[in-house]
């Protein structure tokens, strides 16, 4: 039997604690949603001010020299490269998730086409499971292309490695996996499913939104091929902040991507009037980015040098433990069934359950000040955040989707809104 | 012969004068350059502390419904429509100038070649004078297109009514040109010149990077078919912010472009393996897009509703007029050198003149506090904001020129920064 009192002695002990206060959280919420917008740094605002008034507003143009805004990708990239098993010059923060897989998917159709052995394949596996964006964005470069690609759709990640095999597997071309999966917060196991890609001669394209941060990643020691991942889930960047791309040394050379912009150019202030790509990681990028949102990035990744992925992913899972026993313990009696994997190589930073009443049952737990989100069909997410989240929050939270249950105090009508 | 007190007047008559109030420029600077980076208007820093402090920071996830983060992008567009000739429902604000760029030339040639009289067309025209990153994003997709498409680069915009005739007219899909020119400031005729286009067979895509905001601009009356633009130059958007396309009602059914992503979706949320486009101006989009920046720019385009497009380009003109004068007065020894069209109906809202040593001469104005820029090659850019810009700024920045150049007070040698 866990209680309240075991909750409040694992907070007084927990080593990451300190780190709250980094964070400005509102009163009387239990935020179990920074899988979909991570917390505000309490630096953000400061930096906003900083930014806004004196580097746009006093020193104007200049500031894309003086103030550093024209290296800003490039600087977030390197503090976002240790979090992720990534060298310093193998990621830049830019553009959106969806158009940096785009870049990553193209690149990886061109490096496979002008690979005399592997010319010939045309197809692109993924999971029906995916996030949705990396599916349509790989409709979308396919249906743009002549040469007959197929994007092919997995009922599960777990046929991977039958399609790989024979005749069939050697017409992969690229495999594109998310790593954490949104909806039911299952991880994979990047370095053995890489190898198996890497055996049957196909590239390999990690989506890292919902493992930046989050979990413990490692880009290279998997030997992956290219990843992308969001900045505005668990590395508290801020809303809808720019995403990054992951493009390992080995493959700079070779990495061509359509959107080829000035600022992927090798003399973008010559005004040459013909494409030069420049060397390294920049070449991942196309135009100018939004240098408010970029600078509140680094308030967000400033938190993570106090810290370690090891120490943050033990509390992680702590925490979905932790969950996961008090939702035994308090709520066998109603019908919520757990998607999210137990064993801990499988699961990633969140718990998801389904509830016949999914969608009305969080907007109950949100108006009672506990957030976590819902995804269809009947998916309630809850997002464990443990640089800002604690074990007696888990608690609560618990304590508070009981009394709905147990209660039935929640609208099975309520309207729904077009983002939870 | 003109004199201060002659600017001085004009300023004390100027119907637009209290604008500069919605603005917080430094002290002691006279800026010149609100065609590479708006000023900051005083709104956005109160503004972002309630996006950060309130709308991120306290409501959290809620926010992208409570706070209308959803909407932001459909916002801005219906603020940026009128000044851009445009319906409320034909702009949305997403994703960087370029990107944009791609989506409309994507767009535009499927709209060509799903034209059986016109499907065989393969040439894009446009001009070497054109801003570079235009260039290279028509050479980025063409790459990956395997019909065979040719970009042909015209000597100049001149040349346009001959590559448009005969056999070489009737291989054109698509001419893309910008409407005033980055480097010259000379504006072209949109209405004529989409009008010959249109005769060739061909679809016009119009950059309006350095025009919205900055003169007037009738998208719908010249019938053009895409544009593109900018929102931190003219728009005072802030540094970097997201830029806008315009897609006419008329060719929103058949618009389709390959940057599919979720936010380009029927029903973003019902997570479907499938992409499928949402109606209307939204099948422009591709991912999230950055919140905070989003937010600035709505006190950028606000500046906008007390003011008309045609006042503004009345004192834009009246302030360049005002320059070239000075120019001629107080300058005519020096070896300046002016490119920009001194016809009204040619001019943008910036003057450009070259001087052999136009870098040192810029960076000795900046020096001394008057901020235009440089653009290779010699060209030093002036830039005329008449939202906060008055005609003594323009004597002033004159009397600091002449000073310079008098004196030949500026380093020959000065070290190039990456971005001035």
């Amino acid at each position: 039997m866990i209680t309240r009192q075991d909750c409040l002695a694992l907070d007084a002990a927990d080593p990451l604690a300190p780190q709250r206060n980094a964070f400005a959280l509102p009163d009387g919420v239990i935020y179990l949603d920074g899988n979909s917008l991570g917390a505000r740094p309490r630096a953000a605002l400061q930096r906003a001010q900083d930014v806004i008034a004196a580097e746009w507003g006093n020193d104007l143009i200049r500031s894309w020299n003086t103030a550093g805004w024209y290296d800003l990708p490039q600087r977030l990239g390197t503090l976002i490269a240790p979090l992720i098993g990534a060298a310093a010059d193998e990621v830049v923060v830019t553009d959106s998730t969806s158009v940096n897989l785009f870049k990553a998917l193209a690149a990886s159709l061109k490096m496979q086409a002008d690979a005399p052995a592997h010319a010939a394949r045309r197809i692109i596996l993924t999971e029906r499971d995916n996030f949705p964006s990396d599916i349509y964005m790989a409709e979308g470069l396919i249906g743009w292309l002549e040469r007959g690609y197929e994007l092919r759709l997995l009922d599960s990640w777990a046929d991977l490695p039958a399609a790989l095999e024979g005749d069939a597997g050697a017409q992969v071309a690229v495999v594109m996996l998310t790593h954490v999966n949104y909806r039911t917060g299952r991880m994979l196991d990047m370095k053995t499913i890489t190898a198996q890609i890497h055996a049957a001669g196909a590239l390999a394209i990690w989506d890292l939104a919902h493992s930046a941060g989050a979990v413990e990643v490692d880009l290279n020691g998997a030997n992956a091929d290219f990843a992308v991942g969001c900045t505005y889930k668990f590395l508290n960047g801020g809303p809808g902040a720019p995403a990054f791309i992951w493009v390992p040394q080995r493959h700079h050379a070779q990495f061509t991507q359509p959107l080829t912009g000035w600022w992927a150019h090798r003399q973008p202030f010559a005004m040459q009037p013909a494409f030069a790509p420049v060397a390294g990681i920049k070449r991942a990028m196309c135009g100018t980015q939004p240098v408010v949102a970029l600078a509140l990035i680094e308030c967000g990744l400033a938190v993570f040098q106090d810290v370690t992925m090891a120490a943050l992913r033990k509390k992680s899972l702590a925490l979905s433990d932790l969950f996961l026993a008090l939702l035994e313990q308090e709520c066998a009696a109603h019908p919520l069934e757990l998607i999210t994997p137990r064993n801990h190589a499988d699961r990633g930073s969140q718990v998801s359950v389904t509830h016949p009443h999914g969608y009305a049952v969080m907007q109950a737990l949100i108006a009672r000040g506990v957030i976590g989100d819902y995804r269809e069909p009947q998916v309630m997410r809850f997002g464990f955040t443990p640089l800002y989240t604690g074990y007696d929050d888990v608690w609560q939270a618990v304590m508070v989707l009981k009394d709905i249950l147990d209660r039935s105090d929640y609208q099975v009508d309520a309207k729904r809104t077009a983002v939870t």
